[in-house]
């Protein structure tokens, strides 16, 4: 992985740089947050030209490392104003990592209104418009462009929300299926995607080799030790069997599962929403789990769900987006659950910022909690760019804005995902800390009960997330720093302790906080919404009662 | 001046409390931004129950003083979510001195969802229901009111703008004809008015008596001295013969008035909706300048504007509205601009907020520059309260970002107003850096060339305007600071030195500048929009060139 490609869409012109030598032991959101923090001036528009938008593949990219094929993609945030670094599985993860390709980087704005594809395959980089896919859905885009160029390349795409330059735009990529049923979602970087106004790109490692270690024998052991080590661990069995959704009756159960605008933690629909009801329909319907979001993939939580007609209808139907969907929408029917989500992925559209969104319309009398046919003609007043869709599709911040509501579930403007921090109070000070706004990676904290010590956790644990997010693997596979330095070391023949895996990761926040203060937020912006501490949770009766002194410990400790 | 009034909407009580010393020697703007700093969480949410709405009349207010009855309406703005206080002419501010009244607090927000009208007179206070204004425009609300209470009482109200919580909703007030043309505009504060369900206050000061200077007869010289300067001061003579609007053509003959959303700085339609067109209007149909915004003004530098049928149409039809509703949305008919003005003066809504988000909706292609008939539809849907209208009167950074639009002309969240700081520069550094947002007030600079000169000019113009903001006095009559001191010292038998009120000055800024670091308003929202910068302006190609480095000196010098 020698090369960085930076695609200027002033010009139109590509050209590929040797890796500067501080970018070496740098991938994945290590590498695209340096490249926001050192590049992006951090007080510009997020969709002005001034910005950048990056595509990271992880240091163990392309090699046979399982699950470590996530790619980071980054930009200054339409939804923050801050960085942002959404992480994603699918296919083109490992594929850029075959490529040699260290970072992809997008500059510039084009000067003609139209659409374009990049296609990069080992022969170098093409920039071709595409006026015939603007505002068709990722579905009918990676179709046509699968057909064009071949059913092995993997697919980076918008959908019309990106387009729209909303800021609840995903950027979706190509599962092993060719679907564009993963999502690097949060943060809108879609819409700083659809600023540059690029459709896709079209990514082909065509013949090229499976990455080999330097170490090679050593490398083969320690990835068996942590396929192992995956396979033994609980929680991959029960994501095999029901994906992540079949957390949902547990988090409803505990009431932490948002629920109707996050005015309860308990859902009575949770079953029928839930892991239950999703094996049952798959049971009927010939829908399966078990299947991975990208090669390599041991824990297998993905899945694919079929419609009354068990036919396919949408792949990878998460926790996540049933719940903010679903519960948090009061829907408890699991079809129109599933159309929701599967709208979303078409539009690119981020589930969990739309399921807040949806949250916040109830609130506003735009939609009845309940009313599943009035969520799905919302998210059609999305798809037709009416103001409306371009409201709610612009977030939750947005929309309680536009109706003049203070009870919005955000933090640093993004939708605060499906673990209600009145429950989850650990998991909340993630929230309120995480440089990227609050994301449901790398903050989740259950069974930790005195503050100190989930401030500690979640400090330790947002380093952590920063190293693997780093390296491309899943936070599923939960690789702890001792993998994280055994595979950098025989893979690259370095020698990472412990302690350095620690120091990549807290080196990675420190850019990200350090990008944030200079774009603006600064310490006013690490807190969660009042309500949290004004409105307990129905039904423990629970609120987020943590000072902002304590909150301010997280990153301010002598240890970051 | 011994009481403040604190009115508590959670259970609909209002107490008279004695002054407490640390306010005695603040007024208006001072008084109201410390009440702000000491008393509201800056991270609360603008329009929650932990805000606080602050009217406070300066320290001169019932007295004999020349252009002394200036009103300070604040709170936490939801439009820049910082420190707001939006300062206003009318009869209410020397009613509240009249009747002694110090301060009066807003907290809370009642159980009921209904509309409520606060009472003030001699005998005390009362909060009544008035389910029946709910909806009503400005115009009919005050014309209700004054039947009801009295045509001799001060009005303060909202029009459904406020009522739907709109951004851009303002604070009107009664004008000494009883008409609501005065408005607190700037910061969406009807919105937290409107979030308080307060419809109204009805000040009414009966047989009260102008407050008496301690030193009688030195006070009177003074006033009558600060009256004759006023009078032969250049500008009061364009002032009362033409209106504000007299600037217009000067304004776009130098190149600075805002046209077609900032795209140009000169609009070949000046004349129309100029001093020129506006005399001549006033000439073959009867309206009129040479009034005046409250009792006690020499300045006289308002007007009467008449319709078609030579029937009243509006008052106080201002520069900034005319350059903002007219050039800047490219619309040269007078009669047109006119009806828009007085749209958003019953609707309760910031002329300038408006002007620049209908600017930006011309961008968005939603409105067409010069399209009047078009413009005014698109006020009626704010009236109507649909999505689009609603995004509108969120203003121009909301109805930029719903449109995915990047060019957007504001500055903390406000729009700019009329004078465009590409020619500007002096202006621009004072947009940048005031603790309220791009205001037009106190931060106009014309003839200074170099731009240490510049920040240095711009750091002691907005002191003084936050000491003649806390007297109550108007810009318009340009009072220095010795005249301030004089005022203080002859009205209150204080003993205030130049370098007294400099202090005054300086210390309110430093108490806004506090409460909006701590809101997280920090140094990267003191900048200008990057286009101001990209763009260079017709007809004289100016940019605003001025580094970050120089803006961060005004208020890091040792002198603040």
């Amino acid at each position: 992985m020698e090369r960085v490609i930076r695609i200027n869409m002033d010009n139109l012109q590509a050209k590929m740089e040797d890796t500067p030598i501080e970018f070496a032991r740098l991938g994945g959101r290590g590498l695209s947050s340096h490249i926001i923090q050192t590049e992006v001036p951090p007080t510009c528009h997020p969709l002005s030209k001034a910005n950048k938008l990056i595509f990271a593949p992880g240091l163990l990219a392309g090699s046979i490392a399982p699950n470590s094929g996530r790619l980071s993609v980054g930009a200054k945030s339409p939804l923050t104003e801050g960085i942002k670094e959404a992480n994603v599985g699918g296919t083109v993860g490992h594929k850029l990592g075959r490529l040699g390709i260290k970072a992809l980087i997008v500059e510039g704005e084009p000067v003609e209104d139209r659409l374009y594809i990049i296609k990069l395959d080992k022969d170098g980089i093409v920039i071709i418009p595409c006026p015939e896919l603007a505002g068709l859905g990722n579905y009918e885009t990676t179709v046509k462009l699968l057909q064009a160029h071949g059913k092995k390349a993997g697919i980076i795409c918008i959908g019309p929300a990106g387009e729209m330059r909303l800021a609840a735009a995903s950027v979706a990529m190509t599962d092993p299926d060719g679907r564009p049923s993963r999502h690097a979602a949060r943060g809108g970087l879609g819409a700083v995607m659809g600023a540059k106004k690029i459709k896709a790109l079209v990514i082909d490692d065509g013949a090229t080799q499976v990455r080999q270690a330097k170490e090679k024998t050593s490398f083969q052991e320690v990835c068996r030790a942590f396929t192992k080590d995956i396979l033994e661990h609980k929680a991959t069995g029960l994501f095999s069997k029901y994906g992540t959704v079949g957390g949902l009756s547990y988090l409803s159960k505990i009431g932490a599962l948002p629920t109707r605008n996050f005015s309860a933690g308990s859902f009575e629909g949770n079953a029928r929403i839930g892991g239950k009801g999703v094996a049952e329909l798959n049971d009927t319907r010939g829908g399966s789990f078990g299947h991975i979001c990208m090669p390599g993939c041991v824990v297998r939580c993905s899945n694919v769900m079929h419609d009354k007609d068990k036919k396919f209808l949408t792949a990878g139907f998460e926790y996540e987006s049933s719940a903010m969907l679903g519960a948090n929408l009061g829907i408890d029917d699991l079809d129109t659950v599933m159309h929701l989500e599967k709208m979303c992925d078409n539009l690119g559209l981020d589930t969990m910022e739309m399921g807040a969104a949806l949250g916040v319309a109830g609130d506003a009398g735009v939609l009845t909690f309940g009313d599943g046919p009035g969520a799905l003609k919302l998210l059609q007043e999305v798809s037709r760019g009416t103001v409306l869709g371009r409201v709610l599709g612009q977030g939750a911040a947005i929309t309680a804005r536009v109706f003049g509501l203070n009870r919005v579930p955000v933090v640093k403007g993004q939708a605060i995902p499906a673990h209600d921090p009145r429950k989850e109070i650990g998991t909340g000070i993630g929230y309120a800390t995480n440089p990227q706004g609050a994301d449901h990676t790398g903050v989740i904290i259950f069974h930790v009960e005195n503050i100190a010590e989930m401030v500690e956790t979640s400090r330790q644990k947002q380093i952590n997330t920063c190293a693997y997010d780093s390296m491309g693997l899943c936070q599923m596979a939960e690789p702890t720093p001792e993998v994280m330095a055994k595979l950098a070391n025989s893979f690259y023949g370095w020698n990472w302790s412990v302690e350095d895996v620690a120091a990549l990761g807290q080196s990675v926040l420190e850019e990200e906080l350090a990008f944030n203060r200079n774009a603006g937020l600064g310490p006013a912006t690490d807190r969660l919404p009042d309500f949290f501490k004004d409105e307990a949770l129905s039904p423990h009766k629970g609120t987020f009662d943590v000072g902002d002194e304590e909150i301010s410990k997280v990153f301010n400790s002598p240890k970051i």
